[in-house]
């Protein structure tokens, strides 16, 4: 059935006290509005409209999804006049219109069905909520048949209506023609002087439209983000959320309360994951990975095998960086994107890896830089060697060929290469081809001065 | 209404099991005293006296405040002979005599002058509170017509009275004449062969002095610290509630049950703050500051739309360490004191900047050291280069010009200048200045043997 | 009283989604069934049983301890063949035989003993446990004088033998020689087609042989573990008791919640551990020992006064790592096995120790590499200083005497001696031994070439 879909996303959000626009503050690295999208984006919509107001151009340059169209609210007269303008763009023969927050990221696709199906074009669905603590919502108001007759706002509910848990989420499904005509005769005489969308609730049933409730399946999916601490609320039970369908599917998580993805990842089995990981982007590890403690890492595939000690931070970027089977990692080390690393590679702590290939077996495992480099198989790369990949203008390619070592601190003059198991002596600055098989060494001789004065401290 | 202070900090804190005086134990980074006494600072006092005890000299070494007077208490012989040594400085014409706990260090300002209004140098006013569990506390009695009778010991009440839930939280205020009075009729016929304040109570009662409780806003603010448990528990209460002020302020953090502040943060508009960071000493954060996981940062001014990555380490100590706008810090950065970091710069990983200044633009992308140096403009500072600041007994300067650009691996042995645009090879130890303009380079020639044969490993 | 300890060990575990058998998965470090057979190790045992089946050379190959016998389940029929299994190596001689579950990792010693002296020999003993919500449970039903009679299974319960909360934990210890003769009287005439153990307890009242119930001393010792999610939530319990366990010793912890111990934390006095810390193997922390926050810390000995920065990563492997009396170690430092650190030895930011001893005083602070070396007195090792103590096959070792100085970015290629008070000038690639109080330099003549013009950007 195909349907109308809205998205208010309109609202200022004072209380964010920022200057982005309330819709765009991100839960999980993601923006608010957007998970309401990306939720919807399976079902079938004849129109998939966004209402924008507030940093429009910014919202509307941030929303991502088939066929959306955007419609401006301004000024912001009230839920009602927000649902106003999108009625030009609403497709008439879709039976249904579905209208969500922008601001209620984590509302859930099956719940949005089933609003949908409620109303079927027939019948003014609301989508409700159980409460514990129900203040400061609107109470549903049902007549002893326990059909629903209204809605209360809290500030105008008697005490026997404030005993109601039953909320009004803010989201609901209406026939399109009817709400269409019902828009029409919204009238804003009251305190505020706005348009409500909830009054259109007493109209359906003075007219003896049925009025439906839909329960929500948890009160996490139906919550809306007003200021930080509900952002940050929210994101821990996301994130909760996320740790344990993860360990649901076998991923063994040290902590599920330190644990972080703002993106998507992608286990296989036996997954080991320590404390306090972030995961952006896209992450895949393979069978057996073990991720150490405070390891953050963006778009990435690790493969089968490989082990990343504590504080290693991958950052792929758009390019990505990938670990090769049975690869270890860290502590402190850095890939950068374009850092394709073989089977069994090494990078120990305090190396920076950037658009770089190392093949199967190469090592780097102290201090060391590797920028712009095709690295071989074997490749010893010393403590502190550096490939001087920037001229101060243009980047060029260091190629180690395979079994080549480089000596400590040594630096490599891009473009350079050194032959297949070439020897570079430590502290060798490189700047010309090294044959295969041959040592080079570009060393100044050591002198001694014999019983030579330390400078001694100078009286301030 | 001036009034005398008083703060009891005498005690030992023997569950602690600690060499350090109960009250000097760290809550964020500062001694449950000097919270007390922060807290205080603003109401009017005439006297502020602290009563110390164990570790007297280190507590009063400790503490800061206008004006403090100290006085000890030794040995030890319960609270009320802890007071009476503060009668000899008690200022007899303040009406009113606050006493406070040095181990209770959340106590509210608001609170506190609260007590003292309530007591207006006539009544004898106990700051009490409502418990779930009040097991431990002493128990406040009142008559039908609910003035406070007395306080029972948890040890001596009856079944009736263990069932009331307000305790007394150890914090009074006392009219000053009549508490010297009190005082001095306090005896020691007890189990424990000491003098209890509390017993002031029934001898206001039965001198017909009213005697008022005033409620504690939160059980939070009369915990006091027994041992590391509680200690803990109190640290994690406050932490939750400076980074639930921070986000009503606007400041969005990933997660505020990892987020610790030892001082004071004085945030901007839109900034963000991931997991795991922690801050000491005074920070201020520009807008639109966005600062990575797990950032460690003290003493430190963060200029708008800078960005620490994960893992940067800033320690201003003393001398505060500054960046600039929209510069780039980290990942594994570390900014030690006297770093004054222009607009844009950029520090890599594995760099560490000591009191050194960088200008606009310039950049340390990687595995490199910035100490007593002066880098102009647009300077690229290579990957490995090291000032060599230290000749064993004295620190000299070295001043990078504008534009310059230092190759990887350089060591600069200062004191040096290096002119403005000057180029400085990779692998080069310069010790002698470089005109503007120039390149430098002190490199030895690469030599070659071929055929060399590599080391074997030799059979153990 | 000599027992049968009886470990049922053979569960695949299917929902963990593991290759591993599921009490080889690791609580706190250490295997599930080590858990219970290090709990179990004290007690008085004539036989140590395992059964093992699913991965069983996998957990006969990981279980230590003293005499332990494997007995394998194959195919696995249920509870009671499990069992059936031990009774050929059961001591008949011993009255009691003690019957635990290998994925039960926090049972309790003294809840163990409780068990075998209410067995006795004679009475079969089930541990039970009284649960808020004890759905999934068989519950313990008792006659009206409080007499066990039997277990129901919980699917098999009416609702008021659900609404008993006395739950049975699946741990039991019974007579040895009704055990053998019960077992082997066992009938698979149910749905599944096992041996049920429980279906002895029949047996049992059946015989008027006195059935009792041994209330366990908590909810958490008791728990097995089936997925991840509970392995996650037995992890975080039990790292909260270890946390717990070491504030009440004196141990100040920033955060119990943010705490990870993966073996033994030996403390002295006035030990501070800041948020994040993870300790793995066996560690001692020397009296007033500071651990900054974020440190990772595996086998180690820290002494008195210590101060390790934030991110300090220790890994003593198996050799292990000390740190002397008022070493300050970090941030971003790695010691590595046979790290042996003096009095006062400072190991700064990006500095690698491998192997290596340190004398007191001495001083590697910047971005270096120490590794099979042996530093002595207050040497200064300078910034970027690297032992290239690998030819490509084998270690030597770097011998550098008390008070040396090495100069920034020096390569000390092994074997080399460099002599008590010797200099080196920074930027020397050292490969022969040095004199004591030689300065010693090996450094290309500084050349410059004016106005020299950079390379431009080349199109692309």
């Amino acid at each position: 059935m195909a349907m109308n879909v809205v998205v208010m996303a309109a609202g200022k959000g004072t209380r964010m006290k920022s200057a982005l626009p309330k819709v765009l503050h991100r839960l999980a690295g993601k923006a608010l509005v957007q998970h309401v999208l990306d939720t919807l984006a399976p079902l079938p919509a004849s129109t998939r409209i966004v209402i924008t107001g507030h940093g429009a151009e910014a919202v509307e340059g941030t929303c991502q999804g088939q066929g959306l169209r955007y419609v401006r609210q301004m000024p912001q007269l009230g839920t009602g006049h927000a649902v106003q303008q999108a009625v030009p763009v609403l497709a008439t023969d879709a039976p249904t219109t579905l209208i969500l927050n922008g601001d209620t990221p984590l509302v859930q696709r099956k719940t949005a069905e089933a609003l949908a199906t409620a109303c079927a074009g027939q019948r003014l669905a609301l989508l409700t909520v159980d409460l514990l603590d129900p203040s400061g919502y609107g109470r549903i108001l049902r007549d002893p048949q326990g059909r629903v007759q209204g809605i209360r706002e809290h500030k105008d509910a008697s005490p026997e209506e404030r005993a109601i848990r039953e909320g009004y989420t803010g989201m609901m499904a209406a026939p399109t023609a009817l709400l269409v005509r019902w828009l029409s005769q919204l009238r804003n005489d009251n305190a505020q002087g706005e348009y409500y969308l909830t009054d259109i609730v007493a109209m359906a049933v003075a007219e003896g439209v049925e009025v439906v409730a839909t329960r929500a399946g948890s009160e996490t999916e139906v919550l809306g983000v007003n200021d930080p601490l509900q952002l940050a609320d929210l994101e821990r039970r996301f994130q909760r959320e996320q740790a344990e369908a993860l360990m649901r599917g076998g991923v063994r998580l040290a902590d599920p309360a330190r644990f972080d993805l703002r993106g998507e990842l992608v286990p296989a089995t036996d997954v080991e994951i320590d404390v306090g990981c972030v995961f952006e982007g896209r992450v895949e590890l393979g069978e057996g990975v073990r991720i150490g403690a405070y390891c953050v890492i963006k778009n990435a595939r690790i493969a089968a095998g490989a082990v990343l000690h504590p504080f290693t931070h991958i950052d792929g970027e758009t390019t990505g960086v990938e670990v090769g089977e049975g690869a270890l990692i860290g502590p402190f080390a850095r890939l950068r994107p374009g850092a394709k690393l073989g089977r069994d590679v090494h990078i120990g702590n305090f190396v920076e890896v950037k658009n770089s290939t190392l093949a199967a077996g190469a090592k780097a495992n102290h201090l060391a830089y590797l920028g712009d480099a095709t690295v071989g198989e074997r490749v010893n790369y010393g403590a502190g060697a550096i490939t001087a990949n920037y001229d101060g203008a243009n980047k060029h390619r260091t190629v180690i060929e395979a079994d080549v070592h480089v000596g400590s601190n040594c630096v490599l003059v891009a473009p350079v290469t050194l032959g297949q198991g070439a020897t570079i002596g430590g502290g060798s600055t490189i700047s010309k081809n090294v044959p295969p098989g041959h040592l080079a060494v570009a060393r100044a001789r050591q002198t001694v001065i014999p019983d030579w004065a330390r400078p001694t401290k100078i009286k301030p």
